[in-house]
Order: structure tokens, then C-alpha cells, then sequence
């Protein structure tokens, strides 16, 4: 489990150590949450607005224990939590719903704004299983038996509180008996398909293949795959797609071999103040993570280095958005306000 | 430079500890040869059609220092060096060009022999950096002043005895005064990008950027690329490349974004025994070239993995191939017959 609210603190699975191994990190206080976010101890949209939900009941919790001013330092707390990261809008969709409680208890009893803070974070918590859950039936109609399905980066449960996005669907449709195996891009710079979605999916029994990304072209051009499906980080109102650098690539390459190319999500990941993608911003992270392995070097030292760790889909690749309030398919985005 | 003849001995740099160490091997038989051709301390397709060239003569003297007969065991020696590695041509041609040396030979005194397949080597090494210097002049009219090329694994210097193919054009465009930068994609699984490209542009003070092999899809949906440039492994009759896995997805995206997709090698890379790509073996490498990084695992044990060393670009997407013998552009690949 990514992550889960234990006795008053939060604990996530250190994601950066896997597959190598299984360590968990017990935040206890809002700081070490944003540093977790940051350096991507946790990650994944749901997963990272969840994360930031308890973030702000640890941060307020410590405000009230040391006798401080909730009013007065309770902002900063959201502030931090905020700066993590810029790409995927489930963080600040969470820390806008956990403002909302906070704004709605203010001038009532200290203890009670925390408890309600609390209870926020915990509905937030059980919503994302919840929506995952039926993402995942209603994604799992568009896979038939048999079907070999290319994912990329780690959309499943080590991304969420619980079944995933992209992997919810897969999960559903191998729970309604059809066989599905997994193909799996292993993302760099960060391996998290490498190690993170076979790690997932090996627990689960289902059939999983690893392949460099550079590889997709050559198992779409062999037919080896009949469906893409990923996640997002955000959704814009035109459909556009904002999701793990080569995301773009593999929607590009489906298109060419005539291969259907999901993408799953919470309705949560869908930022209508967003009219198109290229409005989005895309976080630039460490040159290191490109050009350096666990602490040694695979490029000279000095080189110029991009890594940029999303990327832009525009909406004409998208076959279908599969989300908790249901699967808009291409060409009828306008369907998006009507879900809101 | 990757390889030289040096006092009877075939001494090369070994690439797979590039860029950390520079470390030469010096190779006194034929066996230490084929360890290297396999095991990629010498790679390109050129290189290793000149590194096993020079195995055949320190076949032939080893032979001949302890008074063996050299018609009974040399067709071994071709063996051993022919079964390294299936895919790059040049291999199967460097030693076509040996054997029919050897054949000349027959009946003559052994030292004389040898003397010729020496001769032989070294015509094909001088060769060589001759094609491919003017295989570059040819292609450097391709490029503009301030473009922006796109490659991907090294067929630069490091891939050949001097110049390289795709980085060859760069070079001579750079050397005709245009500024000219490279975005290396890194190369996954093993890194000649990152490794190679890198460490040979820099050297050579010709700007270079590095990404990741899934960020070739962001760099030209920015518009930050003008051309594609790669080598090959080996050219079918009909114009299909056959070239490092990824360079397949490369085309693809460069046909996307309206981007000239260019191949460059020496006419030695073109086979018309092969009427189309899809007849060329592919090779399949170890499963923890992807797997492991340095011995280290990247993903977890007992994983499914699938490692082709190369994939199948369709002539459809080739806008021209740059070869010591002229241009041959989309449409006119009967002009490989001519040329042949």
C-alpha cells in the first residue's frame, strides 16, 4: 500500500527504494510530507493529493500541540505542501478541498478544525479507492480476453491509496475473467514502469513483460500490442493530456499502428480552468536523474542535460478518457462540463 | 579512436567503460576479437567490419607461429568471427572481402598469405575513414546553418574507424561553418548515446544536449528539432533500415512533425542479397542489458524482459540515405542497384 493514516501519522512506502527494497517512512509532520512529495517518496496524482491532505492535518496538528496560532500559521502549511509539485492538479484539488473545511471552521474551537481536517483527509483517502474502483469497471469493457495492453510509467495502486488508474482497468478486466497481460515501458528517467508496475503486477499474477521505451515502436510494429493505456497528471477541458514524459511518443506511435490509446483517471486529474494542455505547466526536475544512476554517472560529467518529466497529448490522440463518472470518448469533450 | 593496428596487435578502446574510464585492450588472437565484437567493446556497425578484419590476420599469424596449417584451420577462425554478432552486414562483408583474399592466397607461401590478409585489413581500415569522410560531405549539404539534429546511439567515431556516419555529416557541416547542435537520445539499454555520442561531441566542442529516448516526442512537438540523423546496422535492397532499437520510433515522430528523417552509412551497411527489412535477423540480447544497470537490478528478479539489440524502419519513412556513393533519396532506392 502506497500509503496509509496510522495513529496519527502518515506512512508511505518509500517508492524510491523498490524494487531493491521495502521501506516505509512514517511522516510525522507536515515538512517531512513535502519532502516525501518532492523527492517522490510518494508519488502519483491521487497519491500525491492525498499525501498533502494528511500533510495539512500533521501540520495543524502541530500548530495545536506546541499552542500555536491555527489562523496565523495554518497558510504557510499550505503553502509548503503546494511548492512540492507543479504538474499534477490532484494536489491542489486536494489542498483546495482541505482550504474549504479549513475556511468553513474558522472562528470554531481549535480541536475541532483539526478533527475536521482530519475527517476531510480520511474522505479524501476513501474517495480516491472508491473512484479508482469504478474507473477501473468502466474502463474494463473496452479490453477484450486475450489483449496484450502497453502501459508506461506506474499508474496502479503504488500510484493511488488503492487499484490504480491505467492498472485499475487491467485489474478489472483480469477480475471479470479476461486474460490481460502488460506490457511495460520502463520509463526513465526514474524506472518507475522498470520498477514500480512489474513489482505490482508480478505480486498480482498478472502477466507482465518489461521493455526499454525506446522499444514500443517494435512491438506495436510486430502486433504484439492491441491497446495503450496510461495515466495523467492532468486533464485539460479540450481533452488535451498532461502525463509522464513519452507519454506523447507512445499516443503518437498508436495512432500510426491503428492502436486505441486510453487514458485513465479520477475525474479529480481534470482541470477545467485549463482550456488546453499547452497551459499546463511541465516540471523540469534534477539533471542528475538523467545523467546518473544510484550516485554513478552514465553521461560525462558537464553535459547538457533536459528533463523535462511530462509531457503535452494533445486530445487527437486520445481514443478515450476513462474516469469515475464515466468514459468520454473522443470528439465529445464538451462532456467534461457536463461531468463536473 | 576505437581501434588501431599497432605492432601486429589490434589494440581498442573499450567502450563499455566509457565515459568513466578510458581503458584500451590490446587483442593478440582472434578470440580476444570475438570477445570484444560480442560483448560491445568494440560496436558499430563499420568497426566491427574492420575489428574482425584484423581478427582474421591474428588468426592467420597465430596459426602460422606454431606451424599449423593454415587451409585446415583458418575457416574457423571466419567461423568464430561470423558468429559474434547476426545483424550489421558489415561484419558478414569485411569478412566476405578476407575470404576472398585468402582464396587468392591458395597454394601460395603462408607468410605470404598472411601478408595479404594484413593488406587486406588495413585497406578496409583505411577505407573506411575514407568512406565515411565522404559519405559526411555529401550529407553535410542536408544541413542548414543553426539546426538542431536529432540521433540516437553513437554512430559517430567511436562507431568506425574515423568519422563516424550520422555524426560524419554533422561534422562536416560543422567544418563547412554552419552551427550545428546534436540532441543525443540517450539509448537505452546500454547507454551509447549517453555514453558515446556525448563523450566524442564534447571532445570535439559541438554543442550537444542529451534526453532520454521518451523525450524525442517533446523535443520536436516543441519545435526545438530540425533533422534526424542515424546510422545502420544494415540496408535492405528496397531502401527498409534496419538501426539500433528506438531509431524506428524516431521515424515515426520525425514523420509527425514534418522532420526530414536521414540515414547515413557507408555503402559496405547496404545488403541487396535482402530484398526488404523484414528479412534481416534481429538480434536478441541478454535480458539484463535491461534488467541491471552495473550489476545492480533495476527491476525485479524473475521479470519477463525482451531486449532486441535493433528494429525495422520501413523505407516509406526514410527521406534519404547518405552513403559514400552519392544520395539516394525516398523513391529512387532502384539507385542502390546502380551505385552497387
Amino acid at each position: 500500500m502506497a500509503l496509509r493514516w496510522e495513529n496519527g501519522s502518515l506512512v508511505l512506502l518509500d517508492q524510491t527504494k523498490l524494487p531493491e527494497e521495502e521501506v516505509y517512512l512514517v511522516c510525522r509532520d507536515h515538512r517531512q510530507v513535502a519532502a516525501a512529495i518532492r523527492r517522490l517518496a510518494v508519488r502519483g496524482a491521487p497519491a500525491i493529493g492525498v499525501a498533502a491532505a494528511f500533510g495539512v492535518v500533521l501540520g495543524a496538528q502541530e500548530i495545536l500541540t506546541r499552542g500555536g496560532d491555527l489562523g496565523a500559521e495554518l497558510p504557510a502549511v499550505f503553502q509548503e505542501l503546494r511548492s512540492t509539485r507543479p504538474t499534477a492538479v490532484n494536489l491542489f484539488w486536494a489542498l483546495d478541498r482541505m482550504a474549504r473545511v479549513w475556511q468553513d471552521q474558522s472562528g470554531k474551537e481549535p480541536t475541532a478544525a483539526v478533527s475536521a481536517l482530519e475527517a476531510e483527509a480520511s474522505r479524501l483517502y476513501r474517495e480516491d479507492a472508491e473512484s479508482n474502483r469504478r474507473l477501473g469497471e468502466f474502463g474494463a469493457a473496452l479490453f477484450a480476453d486475450g489483449m496484450n495492453i502497453l502501459t508506461i510509467c506506474n499508474a496502479g495502486a503504488l500510484a493511488t491509496v488503492a487499484y490504480g488508474t491505467a492498472l485499475a482497468v487491467v485489474r478489472m478486466a483480469v477480475a471479470q475473467g479476461k486474460k490481460i497481460a502488460v506490457t511495460a515501458c520502463e520509463t526513465r528517467p526514474l524506472l518507475q514502469g522498470a520498477r514500480l508496475t512489474t513489482w505490482e503486477l508480478i505480486r498480482e499474477e498478472i502477466p507482465v513483460t518489461l521493455i526499454t521505451d525506446s522499444m514500443a515502436g517494435f512491438v506495436m510494429q510486430r502486433g504484439m500490442i492491441q491497446a495503450v493505456i496510461t495515466g495523467a497528471d492532468r486533464v485539460a477541458a479540450n481533452g488535451d493530456v498532461v502525463n509522464k514524459i513519452g507519454t506523447y511518443t507512445l499516443a503518437v506511435l498508436a495512432r500510426e499502428h491503428g492502436l486505441p490509446f486510453y487514458v485513465a483517471a479520477p475525474f479529480s486529474t481534470v482541470d477545467l480552468t485549463m482550456a488546453e494542455g499547452s497551459l499546463i505547466p511541465i516540471e523540469e526536475r534534477a539533471e542528475d536523474e538523467v545523467a546518473c544512476w544510484r550516485g554513478r554517472r552514465l553521461a560525462p560529467a558537464g553535459v547538457q542535460v533536459l528533463n523535462p518529466a511530462f509531457d503535452l497529448t494533445p486530445a487527437r490522440f486520445v481514443t478515450a478518457l476513462i474516469t469515475d463518472r464515466g468514459i468520454v470518448r473522443n470528439g465529445e469533450w464538451e462532456k467534461l462540463q457536463q461531468l463536473a
